[in-house]
């Protein structure tokens, strides 16, 4: 059994998680694809966005372990044998992170606090009514870890909650819907949603014409899911006939967005680059090689994603 | 006994107030300055910014209640008969809003939101590594009803708290401090330096050149007291060379600033046009008339402010 981690990430920067793994565990052998050796010696392999088939030259591949909490990036252009175990990250701050920056952009979008840089830009001096939590629904599509997170910070500072998921929960103070028949009901009440979804083939592009004909006209949305989500050229037409008032991205299709994309100059679009919550390597660290040491002795992987479900 | 109010706020819309406090007690007479009539028989004043001078024009008045919570704006062209109660609002909602507005910015500071917008008019894809509220000290310049209710809001929210107020106090979770000893030590501790003073004599200018070199460098400024407690030639300098990393300024000198003032377009200056949180009429009559009612049956006044603390 080899004490090796091969890292696939090549638009990563890697200085830092080299350095947090080997903190963790100092016989470590490290090794960067693609100037990684024997690769019919590689069990355990840590990758963000993999290249298109990339896994099929190691023929002993036992764990996959995303750098993230998403794992669709692995799936995207590979197809992974049955038995490989693809696992993803639980970053203790993940869920806080997350919940304190969808916090920020709800209380900026109800105070007007983006029109008021604006108006300042102009010089204009112009006092705009504020809506408050109390009087503002917030509607959560993904109600699983990060969401449940999300949705309990919210709570914490007024404002009212409802959650969407696949299977059914149930939560104190906030109201739940799952399956696709509970959800027109769960759109129509939402003055914000707030996309938490992980990315599957049921959900990319969910968030469309469709979907946006059945919110209430004038909700905000806010994806700090993944950028396939959303149908960009569906949001523009909502922003234009008003059906949204506005957009709060943190995710894209292409990260960085690129230099002519449409959104960047659009006065209803606030974009943020992917960092409503950052993964730091020096405390998830601990998580990869915890999980390598279980591979070793034989034990099933922590974080282990269910390949069907595809999250 | 009459039962008139005179309301003297030259620079307000009075429209809605007139109509709450007609809600409130049918059978009342507004007059509203300087077209009221019968100077001599007027007893209970309702103002904002109130002309110099003006009310030596009234020789029986017993009532000077102000139209918001602050009541320096009473005393800074006028001098107060001894014998004449002077009142302040006390909006149930106030210290909230104003608690979720500071929230608001200080989420925007820590997260980095102001300089993502700009980001974004330059099309730059910059992610920037942010801070969290658990390593965020927050001070509070004025601890008083509104600073208990600011700082509680974020002790909720996991910011770290100081108060400082003009007598000694003690509170769950909050460092105080009291008294001109303690003020250096306040000080040095901040990240955000939140102003909820009233203005006295006392406070006027506070936030100068003296003040901030006390502070720890690059802390930000959220100014929700007064314009007057502001040095704003101190102030710019103070951003200049790096004590102050950035400023948000709700409330101003002259109010609305002036369109040449020199803070529109100064790129660490955040500006929000006196809204932190807004008096409702409808909501605020109610004690405004009760106190016409305690003067009619011989009662002291609620909500009375102590003429020699000015607050
Ligand atoms: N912007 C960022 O920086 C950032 C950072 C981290 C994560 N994220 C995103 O957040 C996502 C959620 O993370 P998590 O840890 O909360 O995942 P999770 O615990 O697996 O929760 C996913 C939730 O989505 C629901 N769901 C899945 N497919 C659905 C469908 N077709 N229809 C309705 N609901 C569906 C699940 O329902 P059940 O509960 O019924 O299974 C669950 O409630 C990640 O996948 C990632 O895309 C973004
Ligand atoms: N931006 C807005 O929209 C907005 C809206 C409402 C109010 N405000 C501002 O907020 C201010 C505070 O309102 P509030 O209801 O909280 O008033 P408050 O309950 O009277 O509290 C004032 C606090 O300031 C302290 N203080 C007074 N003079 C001081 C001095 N010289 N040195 C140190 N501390 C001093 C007091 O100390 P003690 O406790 O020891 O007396 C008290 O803690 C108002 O006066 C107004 O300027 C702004």
């Amino acid at each position: 059994m080899n004490n090796k981690i091969v890292i696939i990430a090549p638009d990563r920067s890697l200085d830092q998680w080299v350095q947090a793994l080997k903190d963790e565990n100092k016989n470590l052998t490290i090794e960067i694809y693609p100037d990684d050796t024997q690769r019919e010696e590689t069990e355990f392999i840590l990758t963000w966005r993999p290249p298109a088939g990339v896994f099929d030259q190691y023929p002993n591949l036992k764990v996959i372990a995303s750098m993230g909490a998403g794992v669709h990036h692995i799936f995207a252009q590979n197809t992974i044998k049955k038995h490989i175990q693809v696992t993803k990250i639980e970053h203790p701050r993940l869920a806080t992170d997350l919940s304190q920056f969808v916090l920020s952009i709800c209380l900026m979008h109800i105070r007007d606090l983006y029109a008021y840089f604006k108006l300042q830009q102009k010089k204009k001096w112009k006092p705009i009514a504020y809506k408050r939590p109390n009087d503002t629904v917030v509607g959560i599509l993904g109600f699983g870890q990060i969401g449940q997170s999300v949705g309990e910070l919210l709570i914490k500072n007024n404002f009212q909650v409802l959650g969407y998921s696949s299977s059914s929960k149930t939560h104190e103070n906030i109201t739940t819907y799952h399956s696709e028949q509970q959800l027109p009901q769960f759109l129509q009440s939402c003055d914000i949603l707030v996309c938490l979804l992980p990315l599957t083939s049921k959900t990319r592009g969910i968030l469309n014409k469709t979907l946006f004909d059945q919110l209430k006209p004038g909700c905000y949305l806010i994806n700090v899911g993944r950028g396939a989500h959303l149908e960009e050229d569906d949001l523009l037409e909502a922003l234009q006939n008003g059906q949204l008032s506005g957009a709060s991205l943190d995710v894209f299709t292409e990260e960085p967005l690129p230099q002519d994309h449409a959104f960047w100059d659009h006065k209803r679009i606030q974009i943020t680059p992917h960092m409503a919550s950052a993964t730091d390597p020096f405390v998830v660290s601990e998580q990869i090689i915890a999980n390598l040491e279980r591979l070793q002795q034989g034990k099933a992987m922590k974080n282990r994603i269910d390949q069907k479900r595809e999250y």
